[in-house]
């Protein structure tokens, strides 16, 4: 397989956008993208479009065939592709495997989600098809309430606290501040989050992304064309797709995700690094409990101490392991097939050392997607061109 | 680009099939094509699975994860693609182009619909997203009404009768009756579908086709490892995605599908084949129009001629270019999803000599699946290995 870049980027805000809808989020994120890519968009090949729930919520599919229109490229397979909120790390994997088997010399990937005109129930019935709803419908659980019954468990297993949780929440909402894409950051005091509403005990307020509109897009060229680009071409040294059982009661008890495990493993060996080599991640945070469970899962943190090091700062930018300096879906937003894609997009500014909450001397930096309770995974790892 | 080839089929009825979940149904289709694979299932690298309305009908997203776990497959990339109807067509290709690349050995492919549990207006709703519904949702079109709108523009083009394209119903009903898997065969006059409900005029109600439940599925392998499988393994010589605008307006006025033209034309180009060397075709005859514009917009029947052709008896199995020997949508069915792989499912059958309304001495097969109004297309070409 041929060696692949990162040319072009682009992104919306992440937040609540009225007025528009999602194809016009799209088209904005990719024509940015396009404009930076060094190839024409006529020598675009394939178009992988990651969303997930823009039919539910806006009566709308075939998005990548009618976002194509719009933005006038050729006559070339356009594909959406699901896995709930994991649909745009999917999506970039794609793109990745269209041009480094050759299929093509150039890909366009667009993840997009607008949720916010949509009810509060509307918007947690379409998360919920992202569960097995026949295995575990019946138990009333929403995805909050997961978090939280992982969150007991790992405070029974490694006496994980509250103030240690609230850690996470603040280095995010922090970083979200100097992101100018991010929807909610804050400058938060544990006691603040400690008397936030309660929304599924122990989860708090602070604990959860908040629901988002947004969409984000990276064009992925053959290496050796990405020199002709204007911007800092950045290399893909791996992105891998993994599965894992998406029933709660083969997860939670553990801590830990199947999906998470396998994908950090494969990224690593395809990459040919370890987990010491990564200089920043930018990960799953839908709630601040998931941090914690993905960053031990990838072996950037030890089994258990995911917390322990967010509270002793080792996971913020001039830490051991900065963790979400884009503020992360808590406070950048959780467009949900846009997440993954705008992950490589932060990522990407970070490698370039362009990023506004930059990681110094970043060279090698990962990306993690997760969809429904595990049941997709999607882990990439970029390097800058002299890594 | 590595050999591919299809060696294990399966599928379940097409039809209503009442108290069973869409995954129900894609598990065991799954498995009637794992069985007769040649490959073990621990060696399936990549499952792609098409589906189109499983959140809105069934509140049910990540179904290639989910089916995934309930076949016992390893812990691999697994993807639900979608672009509306053509869904099915499109996931084969992405598994054709897993194995092709040398990314894996095998690959799965599925395609499911579960439509009939849900109300009339419910699956209407769904279907139309399919278009794009900010240019033309204002119309007040449906899907029928796009079809009634083709066939008034060919019938002045082309002085296409009512009784022409009857002659595509009765060949599709008949050869239904043919086939076990098939939702509505029948055997029918001129008289009873002249007679037959007003849909969207001069659309009537044998012209289209049923609301349906189904899965397909087949495995994929390297053409050097199909010898191991117990049946004849059928050679992909080509697997096409295109798109084309999602404007009803950009397309009915020419009674024809850019999209559908530009599949037609890679695939040949692709497999080194013309019109002229497809002994059948499957191709998607949602509307009786839509296998007439279909069969000219692929070369293989004259353009304007597509329901003289049927009405002279051209299109029959014994005729110049068999069609829908299967029964097609308007017979089979159509768990939208589902057929593009249905198609290859029958497509399989017919070029190993087993299918129930044979074709004699078929070599070479196509298989043709059409999303939307026109947004995605997929066409396939297969072949006996001797051919």
């Amino acid at each position: 397989m041929r060696e692949v870049a990162i040319t072009g980027i682009g992104s919306t805000p992440f937040g609540k956008i009225e007025g528009r809808l999602g194809p016009s989020l799209a088209v904005e994120a990719a024509n940015a993208a396009l404009l930076r890519a060094g190839v024409d968009r006529t020598e675009i090949g394939a178009l992988y479009l990651g969303n997930f729930m823009s039919g539910p919520l806006s009566g709308q599919e075939v998005l990548a065939g009618l976002v194509a229109e719009e933005l006038g490229l050729p006559n070339i397979p356009c594909t959406k592709v699901e896995g709930a909120c994991a649909s745009g790390g999917i999506a970039f994997r794609h793109a990745c495997l269209a041009v480094a088997s050759g299929l093509t010399d150039a890909a366009l990937v667009i993840g997009v989600e607008k949720m916010t005109h949509a009810s509060g129930a509307q918007v947690t019935s379409a998360l919920n098809c992202a569960m097995d709803n026949e295995a575990d419908g019946l138990s009333g659980l929403t995805f909050p309430g997961v978090f939280g019954l992982m969150w007991r468990i790992h405070a029974a297993k490694y006496g994980t606290t509250r103030d240690q949780v609230s850690a996470v929440v603040m280095k995010n909402k922090a970083n979200g501040l100097k992101n100018p894409l991010a929807q909610m950051g804050a400058s938060l005091t544990l006691e603040q989050i400690r008397q936030s509403a309660q929304i599924a005990d122990p989860l708090q307020l602070y604990d959860c992304c908040p629901v988002s509109d947004g969409a984000a897009a990276v064009v992925v060229v053959r290496a050796d064309r990405a020199k002709d680009a204007p911007d800092l071409p950045i290399r893909v040294l791996a992105s891998a797709q993994t599965r894992g059982s998406p029933r709660i009661s083969n997860q939670a008890a553990n801590c830990s995700f199947d999906a998470n495990v396998a994908a950090g493993r494969k990224a690593y060996e395809m990459a040919g690094v370890s987990a010491k080599d990564i200089d920043f991640v930018e990960l799953h945070d839908c709630f601040s409990m998931a941090e914690i469970i993905d960053s031990e899962d990838l072996g950037l943190v030890p089994r258990g101490k995911g917390a322990i090091w967010a509270a002793e700062g080792r996971t913020q930018v001039g830490g051991e392991i900065p963790i979400n300096p884009s503020g992360g879906l808590i406070a950048k937003g959780h467009p949900v097939g846009a997440t993954g894609v705008g992950q490589l997009y932060e990522a990407t500014l970070q490698l370039r050392g362009l990023h506004p909450n930059q990681v110094k001397d970043a060279a090698i930096g990962m990306t993690h997607n997760l969809g429904g309770t595990g049941v997709a995974c999607s882990v990439s790892i970029l390097a800058r061109p002299d890594a």
